[in-house]
């Protein structure tokens, strides 16, 4: 059964498969859905090969520009500072933002290495160069990594003449105060907003 | 972000793998390990593409002959028939079980048009037929499926002049009363063995 082994090895890259999830998925990509399987595969190997980063913002994309950064419609009045491509995609769900973004692919962290040549931020410097561009939106997450990089961010929009924001922060929309964890609550009181 | 896309919904076909999921895959194997991506999707090509039936077994190879039909240290004298190939690791990582297997790949089941002949029980009948064979050891599931497949497959055996025996049911080791259900607590009640 080696090739099979072979299978369950190599599926354990997957985040969060052990070797028991590994067998599961195994027997059923060879049992029960081969065809789905083959076509994942094919799939896989095209993606892998083909799909890289925006060459303006930085976003995943298999051509040269990303689908918002080539959309006309979109402007540069606004350009969202996100840290990942999944980021992206939750925003556009959410919000009707017709601005463009910038994909930071991390966030600044000198421990780690991730400096602001690694999050190759001469090509946002470059978006907020347009004259059109009037506010950066910094949507880092809320952990010290990420506010550290949105006050890297701030500056650098101060230095451009550039409107900064950031998203706001506080008790989530159906959320019951029981449940919110203290450091939350005590920004949502600090930040209060009157009626 | 079309092939992005495309890779999503073809990762949905893993089973448990919904929307939320593919995308944190999707986004893993395009950003964090494109190496181990390709590495899979690789292998999956290669053993969807070669891994078939065992001849005599049915068991899953990506040989004529599975490694353990192969096998002349394995005796034809016991027979151990299962549902699928993953029992087979159990059942050999459990047990010292130095015998061959069976795989039916499902169980009898009329409604699901599960039939004799799409279990291929004629390769079973062949396996029975060598002069070696003496018991077989019958390991189907304990649904009424199973049960009923077993009942089958004892008469098979009793055809064939060869004894037949069934895995035990009962309390699983460190299992505690509280926490077993009725039908398995009864049975074992039933079966109780004397000391």
């Amino acid at each position: 059964m080696s090739l099979i082994k072979d299978l369950m090895n190599a599926i354990q890259v997957l985040p969060g498969v052990g070797p028991k999830t590994a067998q599961r998925l195994t027997f059923f990509l060879l049992q029960k859905d081969p065809a789905g399987g083959k076509h994942l595969a094919e799939t896989m190997l095209q993606a892998i090969d083909q799909v890289g980063e925006c060459r303006q913002c930085r976003t995943l994309t298999e051509h040269d520009l990303c689908k918002i950064c080539n959309n006309p419609d979109r402007e540069y009045s606004q350009i969202c500072v996100v840290e990942s491509p999944a980021d992206i995609i939750q925003l556009e769900a959410a919000t009707d933002f017709k601005g463009k973004y910038f994909v930071l692919h991390g966030k600044l962290s000198p421990i780690d290495g991730m400096g602001p040549e690694e999050l190759k931020l001469h090509l946002l410097v470059d978006m907020l160069a347009k004259p059109e561009c009037h506010e950066m939106i910094i949507a880092t997450g809320s952990t010290l990594e990420g506010e550290t990089t949105a006050q890297y961010l701030s500056h650098l929009a101060e230095k451009g003449g550039i409107k900064a924001s950031r998203l706001a922060h506080g008790v989530p929309l159906g959320g019951d105060l029981e449940y919110i964890d203290n450091s939350t609550l005590a920004h949502a009181f600090a930040s209060r907003t009157h009626l």
